[in-house]
């Protein structure tokens, strides 16, 4: 079966500590279950890293949407992509068709500060969390190819400039490079402005498997992997593997080539995820990725441009609803919805999400998604 | 596509404080990998409420299990066989031929008492926990149908004896209905021994697409269903109206009627689970179901053994790894494995798990699994 994505719907981004989970969840569905128009959903699959157990039927139920099969799935960052991708696979497969894939997070409730590790996770509790492994990355890559910290920084420039038209963003503010590089280290190289930030968010998608409307946008492939053990051996940095052998399979299925992707969004948990990310993608050679986003190649406007909404960086990351919120980005751009951040003349998207990673494994888990608007 | 289970393994069953979650993972999955034989896992579906993000990740890495899907889930105390329902439907539609299904949970490491309602869960920190709304549901069962304190607890007593011989149950020493009625009272009329107990452990199963050897064990139909809103005009108690609204589709899938089950576990996390779900299985009439476990039909030797391995009561209740528990359980009895409990000459097996329930809707997730072993 053909699938197409047939509405898609966002909360803003940011900290709402004084709105429950299950309001954020409504209002992204609503609005996908609108943009979709009618037809009865048979099946929904929900995405959340630490909301509580049952969160799927919690947000589901004030909606009336129950008696159906409803699947609470976790892969850390990348679980709002993972609930798009079984539901993917699920009308894939024509064992449904017609199906909600919901992605919802409220960390204001659970963490005052940043994510603390897990009790049992030795690595974590020592200093290896998630901010220290990117930055392990970045230190490795500015010692391999060059990187700069003006290159890094630059990320972050460019999506704070995305963000500044899209009010749903959680930063909205432009930045400048002096603003980025003096802003408090958080971890050696990587700056505050370079990390993003804790948010409350809900994101929702309506997949189907007949094209019933021009808006619809084929879901071309999707495909999602788990890392393998990091090899040391390795000349790569942490997840660059994971993100080039899924892509791959990515562009295998959807029988496309890099070159023909016109506007992506990926996962800049931290400015090095972006450089990192489009390097595997095959955007930019290994060791050029640094290059992109000085040069304005990934910038709007740019041939490839990149995280439109802002990035996890300046949209916000609430982890079990970023995949959605990237797919609700893409799906706008290849409509020709987005306004002042519209890319021009966009047909072909790509969403990838880099969910986690435990010390040893090269990520939890990476989806990546390639979607092709009506023009295609 | 047809579906088996090629092989199924578990840890024993209580409180394992010093033994990682990894480490009772890998003890499931190495022995459900041996007892499928040889062949490449392509994906896995992980289940657990209370694990750690990542937690099929973290426990598959030493196994070498990576690289492939790894999607993990939750749906309450269904979690587990959320899992092998997903497992099984990759494989039904043809997108897998060989998929591990585990569950696993850790709960000492979490909790010192009994489970705690999220901050979030008003009706929970109000009172109404789940053994607030299980005696709830035993209460109303005693006004409408007469059910006795002594039939309720004649639960606890048939689910101790059947793990007399399961060295893998939590509780193995027999108790007497006196001792079952003089335990402490917990909530009204359930008293601690009708209650499940807190406990860690992991199991796991492997599926496949063939048929390779007589002792695989053919899955017939797998349905999830996530519960309505509960209706109050219901003459039904909590749970009923969903386990059989699940039941007529899992038998209709698999093209049986009740009376052709020779074995059964079922959700009896507190004694008027059980009663309750036979009835709504179609094994007693709504009202009848309490004279069941008290006249011997339930019991090893009688007429529809029900919780051989001893049940959530007494083999254990580690939520995310309960149903592919259940499952080891009845595939071992397919196969004529089960030494002093097996049935004789069961043919037809089924696994019905509950999961959670927030309050006014009727449960997260009921899994009904039909089996059949190679007599058949």
């Amino acid at each position: 079966m053909n699938v197409y994505v047939y509405g898609v719907g966002t909360t803003s981004f940011g900290k709402h500590p004084d709105v429950p989970l299950a309001k954020l969840a409504e209002d992204a569905v609503l609005e996908a279950l609108l943009d979709a128009g009618p037809g009865a959903i048979e099946a929904a699959y929900v995405g959340t890293v630490f909301g509580p157990f049952g969160s799927g039927q919690r947000a589901l139920r004030r909606l009336g949407l129950l008696g159906i099969p409803i699947v609470n799935v976790e892969n850390a960052c990348a679980s709002g992509s993972t609930a798009f991708h079984e539901a993917f696979w699920s009308i894939r497969t024509g064992r449904f068709k017609r199906v909600l894939a919901l992605g919802l997070e409220h960390l204001t409730s659970r963490f005052d500060g940043p994510i603390a590790p897990e009790a049992t996770d030795a690595e974590g509790r020592s200093g290896l969390s998630l901010p220290a492994l990117y930055a392990m990355s970045a230190a490795r890559y500015m010692a391999c190819h060059g990187l700069t910290d003006r290159q890094l920084a630059a990320v972050t420039v460019k999506n704070r400039q995305h963000a500044s038209t899209n009010e749903r963003a959680q930063f909205r503010t432009p930045v400048t490079l002096e603003q980025v590089l003096s802003s408090p280290m958080i971890a050696d190289p990587l700056t505050l402005l370079q990390c993003c930030p804790l948010s409350d968010g809900a994101a929702a998608a309506v997949l189907g498997a007949r094209r019933d409307n021009p808006r619809d946008v084929a879901v071309l492939s999707c495909v999602l992997r788990s890392g393998h053990l990091w090899d040391y051996r390795s000349k790569h940095v942490w997840g660059q593997d994971l993100v080039s052998t899924t892509a791959a399979q990515a562009y295998k299925h959807a029988g496309i080539t890099p070159d023909e992707i016109d506007v992506l969004e990926v996962h800049d948990a931290f400015t090095i995820g972006e450089i990192v990310t489009l390097e595997a993608l095959g955007l930019a050679a290994l060791g050029e990725g640094g290059r992109l986003a000085e040069s304005g190649v990934t910038a709007l406007g740019g041939t490839h441009p990149v995280n439109p909404s802002g990035g996890l960086i300046s949209r916000g990351h609430p982890l079990g609803a970023t995949g959605l919120a990237q797919l609700a980005e893409i799906v706008g751009q290849l409509r020709g919805d987005q306004s002042t951040r519209q890319v021009q003349n966009a047909r072909i998207g790509l969403v990838e999400t880099m969910g986690g990673g435990v010390s040893g494994i090269d990520g939890n888990a990476c989806v990546i998604t390639v979607l092709s608007g009506a023009a295609q």
